[in-house]
């Protein structure tokens, strides 16, 4: 019998720049947020994951499991998970997992990241980590140039536009207008996008998320914790899974797909006992624009090649069918990578519970999903949340 | 109901200074072995755990469970844990979790470290990260300095000589000499300790374990695929603690206790049902002399103040009553961080099954136990092992 996971509650800070504030004070913030929501005091904590990337570039500092717990006001076994951009997932994953096998009942999770300390080639340098450090990067790879092989060679194979894209980039911005979290509330229109300085084609400046400082934090307990505790905590995680593919772009069959998220989905998937139908409302890892169209045709929500048009037909926007990224996004809320995951995980629960700007998107929205990807998708953490009625 | 959890199969590098391989090359190496010794096809690794600490100052890599995982020819969840020089026992013990709570049947988990590309500065400033960067690094402390205030404040608490330092490495050094893993094997007397140049007094260079590149691996298994697959595991993982502390030394109560080791040791023996009394022989974080003196009372085979003798009373020498670091411990096997954890499992685990060339010291020995820290022991890892009789 597998205990059940539920999420009793969740902080995150502002996204945006603030170079002088430390990842652990970051953390602190969302971790004393968290407890807060979670109305559970922090003595309780049986273990802490903590998601990180780029700290030993930014701040020149590793071993940050006992440091996040101590900002957050907790000593327990703790420890830090890295899977590049997917950190934070990895940590609700292993916080999950925990919880489950019934090692914890409650599990402090999140994760930080400070990078606008860093001048912008000092932080190309930092993320470029996240992609194959011999085989790729050595060659003068970065991250644009990353996902734009991918988008081009999606083009190639299955058509799509520039225009395409700038709709993702345009509504994402649009969806985070009110969210007082978001690094860019301002709306956007598919001109500014086509009109951006050209970062790497086909992505313009509106086509990537931005560098963010920020932090995340849940307090994740199991039922009975909950139950025993009487806490309000309508949120469920009743689908995890995390799949890797192989590192380097050079080495996979295709490069406009993405096999890791395709089977942490199918592991997320058959453990929450739904399929991509059941799904009302996702957050997807849209770094690049393109990267939103690789998840929701990974995840099963479309065919390859037909995800490219959803936002320009609307499907994807706050009021279509499937609504998409309605904290804004990477691209609009910002993406401080150690943190993104996280971040995922409280707007999706506010929105589930009915307390975000958004919420009356999805009113009667039961089924929510996270996807959250490492590098160039070698590493994909997929989490399906679910309310109760 | 818990899953029981045995040691499949083991593999490491011969650790020492091979500064033109890559960390993955040396986890391959490790990996291959381990699956050759456990007679488990690769394809059914549920999961991967990689420790690693400083590869992003070494090979400017970040992103490295998907890597590592390749590395070993395995396409599964994988994520790299980091609890600095800890990293590869967190690992093991997230492995151990998979496994107890029914999420795997086959984890495959170790580390890797590359160091000796880097200088010596260089070398010593990625070390520092395991370390507080923003209340100690920057005030210019180095890991023989952090450590060098733990033995002077021991001394002047407890009393405890350079004597009674050099004692354990030359024990370490003697256990070493025929181990053809380790990366220092040759005797010394304490005459060489003493006289060896002072890198940190009360340190000289013989009471410091070494930069080390290498690797280690093991395949880890349900009892029930053990038994289903008829494989020859006799050693079990009954007991798995992990514990933390103030990050910073100047914010803990007292300077030469480590009760995120005391606290990891009280987990993992209730885990396994036993005490100290049972242990047979022990591998310890043995990073500085005095790192195994503080080992040895925070598991609670000495009262404080008490195991500073234990090696030039010959107790814990591979012919005294409890034999520590038979492998030649982190002074004399090599240290390379992210391995080192994986390393102990390696060694204890032949050294129960009688496969070790230390195996005739611990002939009838039934239960092992490791001691891997990290940082100044602002985490730290033990687990139990035992063998069926």
């Amino acid at each position: 019998m597998v205990n059940s996971v539920r999420v009793a509650g969740v902080g995150m800070t502002p996204f945006g720049k603030s170079p002088e504030r430390t990842a652990r004070e970051m953390f602190a913030d969302a971790a004393d947020e968290a407890f807060e929501d979670a109305d559970v005091p922090r003595e309780v904590v049986d273990e802490v994951f903590y998601g990180n990337f780029m700290g030993t570039f930014a701040e020149r500092q590793g071993h940050q499991g006992p440091m996040a717990a101590e900002a957050a006001g907790v000593i327990a076994p703790s420890t830090r998970v890295e899977s590049a951009c997917a950190s934070a997932a990895t940590a609700i994953r292993s916080g999950v997992n925990q919880i489950r096998g019934g090692q914890s009942d409650v599990v402090l999770i999140g994760g930080a990241e400070r990078m606008t300390n860093l001048s912008t080639p000092e932080g190309t340098e930092a993320l470029a980590a996240a992609a194959d450090a011999l085989w790729e990067v050595r060659s003068g790879i970065t991250f644009p140039g990353a996902y734009s092989l991918m988008a081009n060679r999606y083009f190639e194979e299955f058509g799509g536009t520039r225009e395409d894209l700038a709709h993702i980039a345009v509504k994402n911005h649009e969806h985070a207008v009110d969210n007082d979290l978001a690094q860019f509330q301002m709306s956007i229109d598919v001109e500014d996008v086509l009109e951006a300085t050209m970062v790497c084609s086909p992505f313009g400046l509106f086509d990537c998320s931005p560098m963010s400082d920020g932090a995340s934090a849940a307090v994740l307990v199991s039922d009975e914790f909950a139950e025993e505790h009487d806490l309000d905590a309508p949120v469920e995680i009743t689908g995890s899974g995390q799949h890797s593919d192989h590192f380097a772009l050079a080495d996979r069959a295709s490069i406009p797909e993405t096999p890791a998220a395709e089977r942490a989905a199918k592991m997320a998937y058959e453990d929450a006992g739904i399929g991509p139908e059941d799904v009302d409302f996702l957050e997807v890892h849209d770094c690049f624009t393109i990267a939103e169209v690789l998840a929701l045709e990974a995840l099963g929500f479309y065919e390859p090649g037909e995800a490219i048009t959803a936002a320009r037909d609307g499907e994807t926007w706050k009021d279509g069918k499937l609504p998409v990224n309605l904290s804004g996004g990477l691209k609009a809320k910002g993406h401080p990578v150690g943190a993104t995951g996280g971040a995922q995980l409280s707007e999706l629960t506010k929105l589930l519970r009915g307390d975000h700007v958004n919420s009356d998107a999805v009113e009667d929205a039961e089924v929510a999903l996270a996807h959250n990807a490492g590098g160039t998708v070698a590493s994909c953490v997929v989490h399906v949340l679910e309310v109760d009625e």
